[in-house]
This record gives C-alpha cells, structure tokens and sequence, in this order.
C-alpha cells in the first residue's frame, strides 16, 4: 500500500503519528520559508508543510511541484496553529519529512475546483479530469449509494435480481431500436433493449415472484437534454398483486430512499391524482406539486362579455400567483412573451391584479365590468395583491399545457420550486389508448399489455377513448421518475386489446409471438413499474440535466467526445459482418 | 394482493387460520372422495384438499385443474394425519372452500419436474417453464444472493460502483467486437465493450481510488461450452496499491463469499503458485489443487535406455495415481485412447504399477531394468499399489498440456474432484509477453498496460521473453475465476512497452489516445481484477456450464431459440442507417 491513511481521516487524536500519505496536489503555497501543499484524494484534502530551514533539499523538491502531480509523503501530524474548521482535516497537517514524486501532470485545461473555469466542452472532452472535481464526483457517489440501497430494499422485500439479455431481437415497430449485426449468424441482427419489458413478464409467468434489475437501455433517438441512448432503468414486476400492492410496494422503496438517503422522513402517505384531473388542474400528466396554483377554468365567468378571443375560445383558464401584483408591466409583457415562444405557443395572455381594496385591474377591462371581474376573483378566492394569468384557446389540452409552462414559471420565479423540498405523487388512472388523428387508430398509451380497469372494460367496444388502465407514474416535483400498470394475464382480454390496437392475428404473433406463447402455460395476474436511474439520482442531486450523474455520457449528438464513439470501423470489419455502407443515399 | 401467505410458509403453528393462497398446480391426485392438490409457488409447495362430502361442486372444479393451471384457493390449514416430513410444509394441509381459477394452461411440453422429461432444446425453447423448475431456478437465487454479498462486501471496502458506457468505440484490434450502427450518425458503429479495462483506469485517473460494477461484457466470437456472446463480470480496481494489497483485498471478497452463501470458512491464506510452477508442476496455468498428483520430471532418470520413444523426447514427466494399481488392461487401454484423441494429441502413454512386493512392472519393461524403474518409483514416492502414467513428446509445453488433461481425468475417475470441496489458489507470475512464431512478434499475454515486475524490468531489453508480470489469476477447483494486474502508470515506461509489442508512436495513439492523454495528467499507481460472475456461479452451484446460471443464455451458434435472435430487420431499419447486406461475398 502506497499509504498508511487517505487524505480525508486524520484528525487531532492523530497528531504525532508518523503517516503516509498520497494523492494529488491541490494547491502549492511558498510563505516565508514554508512550502505548503494541499494534498487531495477521493475523501478529502491535507495540508502538508515543507520546512526550508529544516530540510532545504526536501523543500526544494516540493518547490517543483504544480497542480496534479501525484506525490506519496510521510510525515509527522501536528496540530495546526493557524485552524481551517472548514474542512474535517482542518485541525492537523503533516510536517513532511520524505516526499515521493508518483508521477507528474501537465497543466490541466482547467481548474479541479468546484467552481472550474473550464466549459462544458472541453470539461466533457476531459471528461476524467472533470470527474476530479468533487461536485462531479458526489454526484457519482450518491448514485452508488442509491443503488445499494435499492438493492438492499427490495432484496429485503425478497425480490430477486435477474440479469435480461442484452442482445434480443429487433421487432417491426422498434424503430428506434439499435442493432448490431452477427458474424456468426450473417444478414442477421440483435437489438439492444428499450426495456426489459417482455422478459420482466415471462419471468412472471416463471413464476419468479418479485423480479428486479437495475440495467442499462438503449433507444436510438434524437436527443433532448434530458435523454441518453443508454439509460438505467431500475426495472421490477411482482406477481399475483393488485395495482395497490404496486403503489405501496414501490412508495415503501420511495420512503426508503429519502430516509437512507437524503435522511427525509416522508411519513403521509403520496398524494395521489387521476391523470384527467392532473390535466384538468395543472395541464400535465406530471405536476410539480411542491406549490398550487391550481389552474381555475373561466369559460362560464368570461364568455359572452364581448371580448372575441375569450368568446371564440374552447378553452380559458387561469392561475391566481400569490402576492404576485406588484409584477411591472415589463415583468408582465416578458411572461407574454415567454408563453409566446414557439415552444409554447400562446397566442397571447391576460392578467388582472387584485388591487389593496378588493378591486380587479385586468388587462382587458373594457370588455368586463367589475362585477364580472369580481366574479372571476372568487373563483380564484384571490386575495389583494395576488396576480391572475389567464390564457385561453381552440383546443382544450394544447391550451392545459401551455398554462401548464406558465404555471411552472411562475413557481420558479416565485421561489416556490426549492430542490431541498420534495413533492411526492402518483397519477393513476391513466387512459388506455391514445387516438392518432393522424393514422386514425388508437395506440397503446403505455404498451399493449397494459390492464385496463376492470370497471371500464365494458366500454371496450363501445368507448374505447373513454377506458382508463390500470397504468401510474410516480412523480417527484414535475419530474416522472417511475411509471408502470398491471399487464393483462387473460389471452381473451389480450386479443380485444390487439384487435382494437389495430393488429391482425399473424401481425401479433410475428412481434410478440413467444410472449403470446408464453401465455398459454399459465401466466399469474402481475405488475410492475420501472424508475429511471439517471432522472432520480439527478433529482436527489439537485441537478438540472441528468447528464451530471453519469460517469461518461453522451452529447446531443449521442456522441462520447472523449473517446471519439461512434467512429468508423475497418473494410475488414465491414466484410466480415456482410455489410456496406450507402451514404450517398442520404 | 391475492394471498394471505406463499406456498413455503405454512406450519403447524398456523393451524385453523383461514388463508388464501395463489400459485400453480404441480399435481392432482384423486383418493376416495378427495381430491388432492400441490400447489407450487417460488416458496414451495402446500397441499391442498378439496372433499366430495363436504362440497361436492368445489370438489368437481378441483378435478377438471390440470398441471400449471395457475389458481387462487381460500381455505383453514389443518393438520395432516400423514405428514410430510421431506418438505417445511408437510406437516399441514389447507382444506379449500373457495377456488379460483386464475389462469387455465395447456399441457406443458415437458414436466415441471427437478428430473424433467425434456431434453435441452425443447427446454431452451421454452426456458420460460424451464425456469419454474426449482433445479435451475435455484442457480439464479445463488446468483442474486452471490451479487448482494459481493457488493454487500465492495461497498464495507469503500469500492464504488461506477457504471462505464455499453456504447464505446471500436478499435482495430477489436476484431471480435460488437458492432452497433449509428442512426445519428451515418456510417459510423458504436462498439460493445469486451470490458470497461479502458474506462476504469481513466477512473483511477479521475482519483475514483476504488471502483467496482457488475456489468454486461461482450465478446463476437466462436462460442465454446463455458463461453456466451454477452457475459457478465465483476471488474474491479483500486489506486495506491500494489500486488499484494489487491490479492489481500480480493482474497477477502472470496472468503466473504464462501462464508456468505456457502458458509464454508476459509481460515488460511490462498495457496500461491508461479506461473511458471504451475506449468512445470500441473501443465496448467489454471490447475486443480483439490487432489495432489504433480508432475514428476524423468528425463534424467529414462533417458539413455534405448526407448528411443523417451530417448528423443523433449520431454518426459508423469503422475503417480495413488492405489490404482488395480487398473484393468482395458482401463489403461482407454486411458491410452483418452490421451490419444486430437483434442488432447498425445502418441502414447507409458504407465507402470508399484506391486505389493515393492517391485514395478512397466509396459516398457524391456528397456528398463528393475534398478531404474526402482528409481523412477522413488522419484515419484510412490508406495505398493500405486499406479504411474507417463507422457513424452518434443515440445515441453504440449506436452505438459497433455498430462495435465491426463491428471484431471485421472482425478475424476478416482473421485478427487468433489463438486462440494473446494481449493482456491492464486497464480501469479506470469509471463508479461507471449511470443507468436506465426507474426514473430511478441504480445501481450494480458494487455498493454500490464506492468512487468520491477525487478525484471532491466531484462524488458535484453531478454523480455522472460519478464515476469505483475499479473495473477484466481483459481477454484482448476476454474480460473478471476484475473487482472498491476498496470503500467509511468508514461516512459509505456511507450517501452508500445516498442516491444510492436506499435508505432501513431498506431498506439490511435488505438488506446484517449488513455495516454489521460496518463499525462497524474495518473496513480493502481491495478485490478476482473472476476467472471457466470464461472464463479457456477463453480458455487456445482454446474457444468455457465449456461445454467444465466436466465436466458444463447446456443453455441450465439442464438437465442426462445425469442429467435439474431434475426432479419426490416429494409427501412437498414435504410435509416444506410446500411446493405451482401451475402453473395460469403
């Protein structure tokens, strides 16, 4: 061992021991005499003193030293005269007496700071001079941390982790599947997994019980910033259990979390609200709740008054932001622009301030006497001083969603979406289907193996729009961490589903024939939900882009700039595999 | 939920409560006017009892049930009057008053049976119900409990878990790497990591100081009986370490294990072996220490006798098989063939037995007088009624081989390989540079940036055929279960290195760039070891092949027969990805 402690351990109970010690140079400092360095490692950092007048040799050596060497140095701990309390080292340093060059550094291209002067460019370029920085790195250690005790819940929950191929075979509508050509097997290809999804459920019917994996997956996609083309999931299923078996099971595994690692007691059982009325009260199917703001629909109060947009409108409905009215004109036309952008694409926004005696100030007061305003004030049970937005539109759920934009910047601008604070919720009852105007066909919402309740099956036939599944998300501050149903166990209930899916016999059978088969041999009612990995560690983090907590990610491009992947590959690889490239096709 | 209770967990302490349990039916047996059910879950098995007095229209459900029906059953536990005393349970019975039949299943195509009627393909192709059987579906609760107690284990260490890219880039001697197209980016593949090697040294680089993962490797290439196209290990480094600490560390992950889930306390140091004793010794460098059996030397003993057999060869050597000197002519006959066949190579075996009077009789007795067979048994201390086998042959090494393989039946004919004891071994030493007579070049036995042993390094110019490594494996039972190395960290060294093996200053910049730039920003000294979670699973279960620890493992040709991978994708996938197949090349 190249040392006897790390530089994070010793303390004042250690003075006068000889130790050793190794690491990087923080910082060197010449001060009268003294050469004083800063030694880093993975647990922390310790001073070290070189004495000119004591060892001007020793002294000189450590003169030579610059930022990132790597040294090994034995000495005596002494207790500081001049205390840093900041640091757990903060009380000793070490008198060297022998210092060990282990190996040099060029300059880095940047700062091993917390705050580093480096951009996110060169900073993913060297990557692994980025990961030195301790802000990086704990990011790292509370997803190990995290990991280890999900594992240890759910292993206590006797859950069994099993490991699900990686190399699995691409199916007809897996469009963003990557594949990866066989030598062995030539003109054929694997895929690699979005999800575990079918073998979770044949383990099911394997009658394994209580399944869980924590396991990279794959999708080839255009990149958001919030996206990866490998991703971890922590992927479970549970057999002969109902969707509240699931909700409690997997809010216990929440709780669990915050304690062990955030030391958050959450002792309330998670809100929960149906995904008609997370649309209806907060235009989104994954509200952040840690604030309300609830939206209030106006079509009764503000239609026939005149003003044509409102009159015009499927839609109008507003927030009331507390406190809000002393917003300037400026702040107010910057929010019109903000719900203007095309991103979000409001064609315009309304306001009205309760002013300190009760009076509404709108900006559309000549269409609306006061008395309606007054109307509109209650129906927000607006206070004086509190600020209404209100936004209206053709179509109902576009218009949600764009309120939905305003009401989180609101929050944030209000202050009221702290990262220390956590809301935790479920949405259930989502919709089975989805219509496609487009392809005039119904899609899965979640996959096709998706329960729908048993008290809307009735309406399979009949409404099929109107059925809602045995489907939920968990949601931790806007953000969906998890989500999941209980699958369909009965083959006759599988095939109305496939039919109104719009599959033919042979087409279901050609892409999820085996787990059809599997089915025939018993399969137990079961369940089950999947986390995103990178979206809770990022969350618990407090970052803003999940890229922070993975070790070597990818950019937008899906490309590690690091290592220059992906790259191209040899002719002689190419023939092996059978393949050639037409880029002129483009 | 749909039960009270599992199948495994009822007593006789629970007599008279009223349960519902849920599970499938592995029996139905009718006995006057009962009727008798084995309902199994992944917990055991509980039998139930439905009586034609009692509820005749129960009892007539209960009939039509047949195997894997999947059932919900509510009903008292009683005591049994013949109980079972071979399973938890047998000693109640539940005596059903409610049954629901959750699931129907058609006749499975094999039996749900420990011995089971079907042969291996029939059961890979639906190894959905081979996993029901409790044999293989044990394999992967050990493996599950084998992964929480070695990261139960690397955690208490202060080991990080650290999970590196599945999407890297491929280098040019990655000839037997997965390829993976890149829908972003045309023309270019991504590549499947053979092992994160590369990643957890930048992570030692990055000051991570011990790192860990379970992970997910691949490899493209001709698949043996103990080899997969995907396989999973236990990769590990630490920095600031030398040999000696790794091989303490790890040494205590394995005594942690054996004590963990097999509750078999190792109390002494691993034996250690040189590689080049190990060769000498066992003409293994993986060899079974469980039973004795070394080779013995007798060139100087046999040679010059006129056996122009032994007179030519290189080498001469052989074992004494304590007390088998009752082997049968036609025993040593087939030991003869056994050594004959072309996988093994051998021209012929000597043997001789040591008779009860102490005199040996040879199957060369008339090239050797009793006075140097006398001194052959001595050389082997072999006593009356032991048996000694011999190979001769022109190269050492082959022939060594060969009495290796001879040593290993030799010890699985007389019962020294018990599947239940166990002999943990490291081998260390080995050689840092293999000499190819074929490209007469040298390489690297591990990797590039193994680090020869400092005190041999002077030799690296003159002789480096015979500079030793700072390399080790782990050897169970003659499986080697684990290797690694102290790596290269001093960049001069390095480039050494790089010229012996035969690489320009472009080409190792091009293959391993990212790594050396990462080197010249204070890289420490550190190493590692990589374990093969599937061998160790199996060595712990007492397989023969890793296949059956792996929930769904691929054949010998890489295929997946259950859900039929690799397979042919769609024009428009290889469109998107401007990609033709040309087999016509083949």
């Amino acid at each position: 061992m190249y040392r006897t402690n790390t530089c994070g351990e010793l303390r004042a109970s250690d003075v006068n021991n000889t130790v050793t010690l190794a690491g990087w140079v923080q910082k060197v400092r010449k001060m009268g005499g003294m050469t004083f360095v800063d030694l880093r490692d993975r647990y922390g950092i310790t001073q070290l003193v070189f004495n000119q007048e004591t060892d001007a040799a020793l002294c000189e050596k450590a003169n030579k030293l610059a930022r990132e060497y790597v040294i090994q140095v034995t000495g005596v701990v002494k207790e500081r005269s001049n205390k840093n309390l900041t640091i757990p080292t903060g009380e000793i340093e070490i008198i060297a007496s022998g210092l060990n060059v282990l190996n040099a550094s060029e300059t880095p291209p940047f700062t091993i700071e917390d705050d580093t002067d480096g951009g996110d460019d060169i900073r993913m370029k060297y990557r692994y001079l980025d990961l030195r920085r301790n802000a990086v790195r704990s990011n790292l250690e509370l997803r190990h941390r995290m990991t280890i005790e999900v594992r240890s819940y759910l292993d206590k929950q006797k859950f069994m982790e099993v490991e699900t191929p990686v190399l699995i075979s691409s199916t007809p509508e897996g469009a963003r599947d990557f594949v990866v050509p066989s030598r062995m097997n030539p003109g054929q290809f694997y895929a690699l997994p979005q999800s575990p999804q079918t073998f979770k459920q044949l383990l099911m019917v394997s009658g394994f019980d209580r399944y869980f994996q924590i396991v990279k997956c794959f999708r080839d996609e255009d990149l958001r910033a919030d996206r990866q083309p490998e991703f971890t999931q922590i992927d479970c299923e549970m057999s002969f259990v109902e969707q509240e078996d699931i909700l409690n099971t997997f809010e216990g595994l929440s709780k669990h979390l915050f304690k062990s690692i955030l030391n958050t007691e959450i002792t309330e059982p998670f809100a929960r609200i149906s995904w008609h009325d997370a649309m209806k009260l907060y235009g989104s199917d994954k509200p952040d709740l840690r604030f309300g703001m609830q939206f209030v629909e106006l079509m009764d109060i503000m239609k026939g008054h005149g003003f044509a947009v409102f009159d015009n409108a499927n839609y109008v409905g507003g927030i009331c932001a507390e406190g809000a009215a002393h917003y300037t004109r400026k702040q107010l036309d910057s929010l019109t622009d903000f719900v203007k952008r095309p991103q979000i694409g409001a064609k315009g926004m309304v306001y009205a301030r309760v002013e300190a005696d009760g009076t509404v100030k709108s900006s559309v007061d000549k269409f609306y006497s006061q008395d309606v305003l007054q109307q509109m004030k209650n129906a927000f049970r607006a206070k004086p001083g509190d600020l209404i937005l209100i936004l209206s539109g053709d179509d109902v759920m576009k218009t949600r969603k764009q309120l939905n934009e305003l009401r989180l910047e609101m929050g944030s601008q209000l202050g009221l979406r702290d990262k220390n604070k956590f809301s935790c919720l479920w949405v259930v009852d989502f919709p089975l289907l989805e219509w496609s105007e487009e392809d005039e066909r119904f899609y899965a919402m979640h996959h096709p193996f998706t329960s729908p309740k048993p008290e809307d099956i009735h309406l399979l036939d009949s409404d099929p729009g109107a059925v809602r599944a045995n489907a939920y998300d968990m949601v931790i501050n806007g953000v969906e961490v998890g989500g999941g149903s209980i699958r369909i166990h009965d083959s006759g209930l599988q095939n109305r589903m496939f039919k109104l899916l719009g599959f033919t016999e042979e087409q279901a059978q050609a892409q999820f024939g085996f787990l059809l088969n599997a089915f025939k041999y018993g399969a137990p009612p079961h369940g089950g939900i999947a986390y995103g990995l990178d979206r809770w560690v990022s969350l618990f983090a407090g970052l803003d882009s999940i890229r922070d907590c993975i070790a070597f990610p990818k950019n937008n491009s899906g490309r590690d700039v690091m290592i220059d992947a992906p790259s191209v590959i040899d002719q002689a690889q190419l023939d092996e595999l059978h393949l050639s490239i037409n880029l002129q096709e483009q």
